[in-house]
């Protein structure tokens, strides 16, 4: 009898996990004004990342633009990447090192300049620049809002900074979209 | 001597406006990452608010997404008005009102739905919708980051809600983009 009620607190469970998944793209119709505390947040895989899709394409329905809410706990980053959208970037809390390398022509993104993003910058990618954002501050959370254009995300991403540009990898549908890609979706590498 | 003295004065406050003036444009480029609280911020002639382009096209060469960063006084509010791009608010701080009437397919906005709009709420606005952004609580400002798409903002604008859609007056550019604006841009309405 006891197994029996695992068993069905087990099924309630995953029931009620597949509702919540299913409810959260954009399908199912959304409150035109929604908390953001409310809405999902994960780290995707990634240690000390949080990230909330707080408008997006898969998710929302958004055709031209889509936002994140990312907090990088210290020592928290990126992959070294690139993508063919433009991404702002609006730092709400902390400090960090944006590493940029502006080389889109040559055979590997290279040495990349440092920047350092502090709390009430704003800095902008320029379209398919190799970047990393790191939480270099060993004492506070970094707190970004992310804005790309282009969504959902195409990522192409390296190992390192020698990488080739051709050898990079490109993970679509990016892991916060996962859940909400569609394999017959319209949308177009 | 004094009137030299005031004249030279007043001419080299006039020069240095000029110079910020023309640096605040993208011709001039821009460091990378830049220091929100000091850009440029004006209420553009709309008593009670302060805008702050964070990332914008006419002023720093953006092409597909553009952020800025407005603040109402208790009352001030935008005007009636839609565009034909999509739209995200982020709010920041305080509370308010979104009056968005849905039907631009009919002769007018006519009545609008209301909605509540709080601190860490977000909301989109729907291609071509006609809406109004107030802030209703008169304790506290209203705090939000903007992000539309399809740069520089070409809106139009109502003096009421009965105004029929082809009454409704295009001002482009847009207040916060006059400065920047040159009438050999190649941007199409």
């Amino acid at each position: 009898m006891a197994e029996l009620t695992v068993i069905l607190y087990m099924l309630t469970i995953s029931l009620f996990t597949a509702t919540v998944s299913a409810s959260q793209c954009s399908t199912n119709g959304f409150p035109l004004v929604r908390n953001i505390n409310e809405l999902p947040q994960d780290n995707y895989g990634r240690p000390g990342l949080s990230h909330i899709t707080v408008a997006g394409s898969l998710m929302h329905g958004l055709k031209e633009v889509e936002i994140w809410l990312q907090t990088f706990a210290p020592g928290a980053r990126t992959p070294i990447h690139r993508h063919s959208c433009e991404e702002v970037f609006v730092v709400l809390k902390g400090s960090g090192t944006l590493y940029l390398a502006s080389n889109s022509h040559s055979k590997s993104p290279g040495k990349p300049q440092e920047f350092s993003v502090f709390s009430n910058s704003t800095f902008y990618i320029p379209v398919n620049d190799a970047h990393q954002l790191w939480n270099t501050n060993d004492k506070e959370d970094l707190q970004v809002l992310v804005v790309i254009s282009r969504p959902p995300a195409k990522i192409f991403m390296y190992d390192d900074w020698l990488m080739p540009h051709t050898a990079a990898r490109l993970k679509f549908p990016y892991f916060w979209d996962e859940q909400c890609y569609q394999k017959n979706s319209k949308d177009e590498l």
